[in-house]
């Protein structure tokens, strides 16, 4: 069966980029940036490995969709990102006048809506979007790490 | 004279990124980061030339930081910034865990202060550090920019 270009197939494809995160030890979240039913880009946290807390999977998504169009305004864009954006992440969003974001899990102390990080007003967020996936992941490294230590 | 290691004297260090940031087109803002009196990362915006929202003066700065002290957290660490942080920035700088950031000129529009980006308990920010410089470095970059256009 083909599956449909939609937001479960494109969450998917983040929840690939967060799994190659969980492979480096690094806290399991991925992204990917569509434009036109094309990803033109995926990232996934490398805080630890670049020693870096702005290395975060939508950071990398932006970077790397803007490189991609040699423009740095991702207004056709969206993305599709397995953990709700942190304040850092939703203000650089903001800046890149994206049109849809989509992300997997709520992030209810660290994301964005909680923290009301101003969006651009053309921006659409939403939610929930293969939730229990993305959050058995995160909960599998929380363990790990733990019984690591 | 033998100038003293104060707030002016490191002002004044992300003052000349801020202009070499102006040299090159971009946005006027600049930003250093120290240690025990002592620069250790320089940065200023480059968002036209990496064609990159996320490449504000601060980010630089902060990746920069990290990279010399090898380690993501920036906890004894202090940021001069010429034009107070965005809400990207000053996400960054909340998971850096700063000890101090100094700003210069305020943004009531798209600044961290009225945007109510939350910063780390043991971070104190403060402001106005040679603002005057800073924002007639800004002014003059948008005149000059209306003036070509």
């Amino acid at each position: 069966m083909i599956e449909p270009f939609d937001d479960i197939y494109f969450m998917k494809r983040a929840l690939q980029e967060a799994e190659a995160a969980f492979e480096k030890g690094e806290v399991p979240v991925g992204a990917v940036v569509v434009i036109d039913n094309k990803i033109i880009a995926r990232g996934h946290n490398l805080t630890e490995t670049l020693n870096d807390v702005t290395a975060h999977a939508e950071m990398q998504a932006i970077t790397a969709a803007a490189n991609y169009l040699g423009g740095k305004y991702l207004m056709n864009c969206a993305l599709y990102v397995t953990l709700e954006p942190c304040q850092m992440c939703a203000g650089a969003l903001n800046w890149s006048q994206i049109s849809k974001i989509v992300f997997g899990a709520r992030d209810e102390q660290r994301g964005c809506i909680n923290l009301k990080t101003k969006l651009h007003p053309k921006t659409i967020i939403s939610g929930g979007v293969l939730q229990e996936e993305a959050s058995r992941l995160l909960k599998r490294f929380f363990v790990e790490r733990r019984n690591l230590n």
